[in-house]
């Protein structure tokens, strides 16, 4: 870096005080105020080397723009001069033309020849997306991989299935763990698509005509999303912001899939419960006045995301009302909201990732938390088996006067069953043994399991192929 | 309607006050409690025939079902029950037990055999989401068949381009309309993947795991989705929100794009513009302290829900962060949430196809606002013919001054060339008569058009295909 | 009600099928269409008599008004003319001309005179959002009096606190309910300021100059006021919308701290904590499959109200960017959205003071859970009671040795605290038993619940004088 | 800066890339890392004062913090270091006690001494967002200031009402701008309640009992808000998050309100209406490929603002709900959140008083453009007094019949009028020049001036007198 170039090294650092702890440092880099400005300068190299391609400009320009580096810019200057220029593009091709002028004054004439400053701003913002999901692609290839070997191994750990926060039927580790992984493939088909769609060029000019570049146009976009590797849209797309939207709010739904995996860590982290636990090590998670403390820091990193995206898609939605062919405040507002998703994206996969590849498993708490209501919660696998013998209505009268008694009298389901009238001429007490056990009532739990782990096997084989 | 059974009739009622302004009938039938009741009732009855043919209940209880219709339930006293119960379907299963058993008191012991109050509800929504979306569909088909003949006969009705709300060089109605269609074919992509991949069944029991069907899960989940003609997912979805979330962040994406369209048109409905109008009609849109106006309700209707529906989206990605087996707070906040996306999507899509389909268009009126600047918005089109004389950055120099000498003596963009010096070398007055033709600055607009048009065609055909 | 007037009786229903879970029945009245369309009448009554007693107007349209009722007017013809119209008040001063032209065909000339439709939607809006708000203040008021109740009454039970979710030291019931009086408190404050600032009259005619009415325009709008018992803002306020901007953030902030109360709430209520129970009564929160289920049906109404509202808030906020003299699309964005956030406000009110009103407390429980970790949340109070001897550093360093040795070897904090080297040349066994005992560490607990039940106090003496 | 410590020099740095753009350089200096590391600093400082004040810790640290400054922490060090402690403050306390350690190695065992992270964190957002405030009321109080001087200088520049976009009755500049310093000064009584009720003291340890402080909590508390100069509240309110609800809220309240001044300056710039327009400076708001573009930049700040705080205030109320004695994930929302929306908020409004400042105003552009439609917008006015003479009914049809006419045939509303046959029996063809002259019909819109005006200058001098 050159830092005499930066004047006060203040301005266009790339990373923020909290982008340790929201996102990751890879995110930090693919998305900070360096890599934008050096995507804006590959997009005017590209577009000259284009031009000079279709001869509408004179050969020169690409190459004088091919000699710099970010570091030839000073990124205070620049942001300071975006306050009068309302966006970061026109200060900065001012400074590359001065560039440019510096090693050759005719070809400095032909810089940025028929663009206009959204299609810069638009195209280096695609690659800093492209950029920033190849990270979540891989971030989440490795969290499904793990995920997948995590409920193999725990296909058969039977825990207490909880709804409403109440104990519930029992379910498995590996059954929890595969509506995740299920929903996590989903969003890779998500990302996946993104990738193939919602990432194109922007080049149309004033007011997306490329009349500036006369019959040349066209020829000239197909170059240059070549040259940038970026497909090229049927037509300019200025103010048609749908892929913008999409991009979002495919990012915002992932991380609602992300908050959800992060509070229910949280929950099966509490003292009372102590589950499934967030990977620890040496610092992390203390409290400054609660020395025992292991803190959910990765939950938590996960739920501020949850809490934070939301509003940011919603805001991007609100900005797609872009006026005419050019928008007055809602582009602007695209800017750093289209960042800090992508930031918090990253930041919440990769806690996910973390909690995933490092989870402590406690089988054993799982059984002694379904052991405290002594059986109730197999309320409803008793009312199935009854129903059997005196029909569905009596039999949940049955097994909810059975409930009542248990919780009532503090004694356990096996027993309050035994001093139902009804039940007695039906049932001997070592019946219940096998009705109570969890294990003989988890249902479909592996058939569903095997059929995501199957769905997980034939996406990867067929990624495998695609990438091969 | 069988009005002794609605109580006091105002609960449950399938339209508000404002249904008629923000929605459409058709819509507002289709997300009506009366059809969400019904759903529930195609659910149970399916359910029941399902169970029924995998043996795992006798005969008769879907035949008893079958012989009820909406109009058994009493709304008012289904929604007061929903307060105990925290959701429609436990009071609805309990009225439906005892409907069933007027006519049958054993196959009242098989209602709702297996299923949980969550599969219920999903389903119905989803099947609500089907009908709603195919609503919209028939209006997006129509609305871009509109669209692509307005933009044929438009392709060459030259107007301005503007950008930041001010003029720029020229475009062409077609253009503009051209940027849409190809924003609506891509809405119309997306809301078919949601029909192939959003929209399935849901069936897991209690905590996901159908255990109160022992082995026979799966197999029941099949023919139920055969029945209600739903695809079967690998695993139940109860709290894996995403496909919600995708719903209704693919119906915000298109709000946002609908959302720029009413914001152009009723900029260009202001009395100063007056270039394209909504279809005027007797009565709509006057003012009763203004007898003279007409307003764009259709824009406002439109922006309205531009407005209201990104908050709406981050709710249910907000809500998709659902504990466990089963959420608390964040399932019931989408119930409300979805209906109200929907709602204002189809309200917002109709207003949109009306403009379409009966926009007065006023080319005068586009060649006026043209003139107004005296060519001074040509100066992007001189300064790149200028430059091939004399080079980018004197060119530049001399349509930014010619631009303030128009603006500032108030004379025309060809007056004030002429008293460039450095003009009168290269140029004759009469030279400028075709440079300063908007006509001839168009650029690639008709190339643009024609891909535009192309593809919706292609895509009409494919699904004229598909449809056969 | 007049059903002869209602036409199929389907539009304007005062309720939807989910009001009485996510609202009240006083609420859902107050909000109701036929409250707005009453509210209507009220202000066109109030403005004629107004500019009779100015003599803007001859005598006799008041009276006319007068005799009439909401149900003179059929709400469905109202709701579809409102399509044409853009809003409700068009086709109201419509059927209002002709209901009293019947009696009275020169009143009916002078109708509406010098008011714009926005005018009377605004005013109505204010009335039935002052009536919502007493409402509110009526549940605030009973549930602030019950939680000082229970707060003198818990102000001694002990319980854990937790942080992170995790068990920390010990706090009591009490302190934890009176930070939540404390900040109803405050709430109280604000809606009091809301009900004394945000509530005021609207009339400005078409543009906000109330042109029409001459130079008596002030004059009417001063006895308008009076009439309505609203008070008369300096200016006209058509597009300046804070106000609604404030009633909508103020309840966005109340519902939060519901929120918090509510997720408390069910975190208390966990099969594994058990602490702090939602009132119970027969079949409520009962479950269709899990017939032992208590589920916190009260802390989901407020969850899923505090997910919702505060993108209805942001809503409010993005529509208060209003055109000009009138907004476009902004104006209509705030009908329905402000009437779903009182709503939801009131069914989250209501669900808190079901709670608080009947909650269910367990201090045995909360021992029991104290007890879960062996004293080891007590490591700061020995952390602190150690470094008076040893100093901080040293005192943080016994106490997480002695926590992690507890935790790892499952003996409880006494013992392990024994096992460490350099407690035992300062403290004898038994000094532990008090050290450990979580009633001696409550810190400033009681001073803070003195001080948050004396602020209370003197709120109430000082609004019961206000109201005497 | 002492750049030897803060490592690479890129965590940290007090300004984003966007920052002059959309903020103010004081307000990035108050939000900078610097600042709320240097407010971490005063709080630990002046909590070692206030202990040792009462004697709760021997003297000693106060000293020795006193004797640091931000520029000893490296900034970078503490953000990577955030990862593993989840918040700034626990690695800012080992980094504080082992600098203070240098200097004196028993005064750093009294760092930090009974508070928590939370406490620290939050007072020093407290003081941060007092600072802010303050920056804002300045600018606040020029802006209105300045507004009112141009409202008096205006009072009688007649320019176009519009409503729904659409001309209509006259009102004065003065009027339009009235309506906004009256929304103004209401912002400005909001903003000082925020100073005198929502900023507050933050102390109460671990779980909000300062039990580490044995019985001197309370006391010592005093004595830190006092050295603090921030109120103590009555208890502590870790997870109680109303007041950072309230200024979030209070905030976005006002960026509406500048939304709104913003949207009506884009729209009054625009090419076809250009009456009011942003000041212009030497190369502001040029377009790269528009030399003659004169860019509403100001307004795109403000937009951008306006689109994007709406969703970041959302997100705060979200955050709200926050677990029992700390939260997850809420808390760790809030902070970026909240310094996204002072940012935004001062960029919006120091924009506003740009505008308001040097806005350039064309009352020849508004009388031209008040003759488009040829007097058709003077029907209402027209209307009211044919009324006297023909009855409300018959008026308001001539005035439609005239205004078709006018519209219809292209002729002005006089000559319409003439050709209506009731008229002509009451009215002589000069009686219209009065009647349609604008200037005419205006109604109160002086009184509404002078009433703000007068509370303006009664808030000024009550301002003035409580500050003297």
């Amino acid at each position: 870096m050159n830092s005499q170039r930066r004047g006060n090294l203040k301005v266009g650092a790339p990373t923020r005080i909290y982008d340790p702890l929201f996102s990751t440092p890879a995110m930090t880099e693919v998305l900070s105020a360096e890599t934008f400005v050096r995507n804006m300068l590959l997009f005017e190299r590209a577009l000259s080397a284009a031009l000079e391609e279709r001869k509408v400009i004179p050969n020169g320009t690409a190459q004088a723009i091919a000699a710099l580096s970010v570091d030839d810019f000073d990124l205070a200057v620049l942001a300071a001069a975006a306050r009068s220029a309302g966006n970061l593009c026109i200060p900065f091709v001012k400074m590359l033309t001065a560039e440019v002028a510096r090693s050759n004054s005719e070809a400095a004439g032909y810089v940025h020849w028929g663009a206009t400053s959204q299609d810069v701003i638009d195209t280096a913002t695609m690659l800093q997306v492209r950029a920033a999901i190849t990270l979540l692609e891989e971030d989440m290839e490795a969290t499904c991989d793990a995920l997948a070997s995590l409920i193999r191994i725990h296909q058969n750990t039977v825990m207490s299935g909880r709804t409403w926060l109440q104990q519930g039927p029992p379910v498995t580790l590996g059954l929890k763990l595969a509506t995740l992984l299920d929903a996590l493939d989903r969003h890779r088909d998500r990302l996946q698509h993104l990738m193939q769609h919602a990432i194109v060029l922007q080049l149309g000019g004033a007011v997306g005509t490329l009349a500036a570049l006369g019959r040349n146009g066209p020829a000239v976009a197909e170059n240059l999303g070549r040259l940038l590797n970026l497909p090229v849209p049927a037509i300019p797309w200025h103010t048609q912001r749908d892929r913008i939207g999409e991009i979002a709010a495919t990012l915002g739904i992932l991380v609602g899939t992300l908050g959800k995996f992060g509070r229910d860590t949280s929950l099966l982290m509490q003292t009372e419960v102590g589950e499934f636990m967030e990977p620890s090590a040496p610092g992390r998670g203390g409290s400054s006045t609660m020395p025992h403390k292991r803190n959910p820091i990765f939950s938590a990193v996960i739920l501020a995301a949850s809490t934070r995206v939301p509003g940011l898609v919603g805001t991007l939605l609100s900005a797609m009302v872009q006026e005419h062919e050019r928008g007055l405040g809602g582009w602007h507002a695209e800017w750093e909201t289209l960042i800090d998703i992508l930031r918090l994206t990253g930041g919440a996969l990769a806690a996910t990732r973390e909690i995933v590849c490092g989870a402590e498993i406690y089988p054993a708490a799982m059984q002694c938390d379904m052991a405290l209501l002594g059986g109730v919660t197999m309320a409803e696998a008793l009312s199935f088996r009854l129903a059997q013998k005196v029909g569905k209505g009596e039999a949940h009268r049955i097994a909810e006067s059975a409930s009542r008694r248990a919780v009532r009298e503090g004694i356990n389901m096996r027993d309050a069953l035994l001093q139902e009238p009804a039940v007695a001429q039906y049932f001997a007490a070592e019946d219940f043994n096998a009705m109570l056990n969890p294990d003989n009532y988890l249902g479909a739990s592996n058939e569903f399991i095997e059929r995501v782990l199957a769905n997980h096997s034939a996406r990867s084989v067929e990624v495998h192929h695609a990438t091969r």
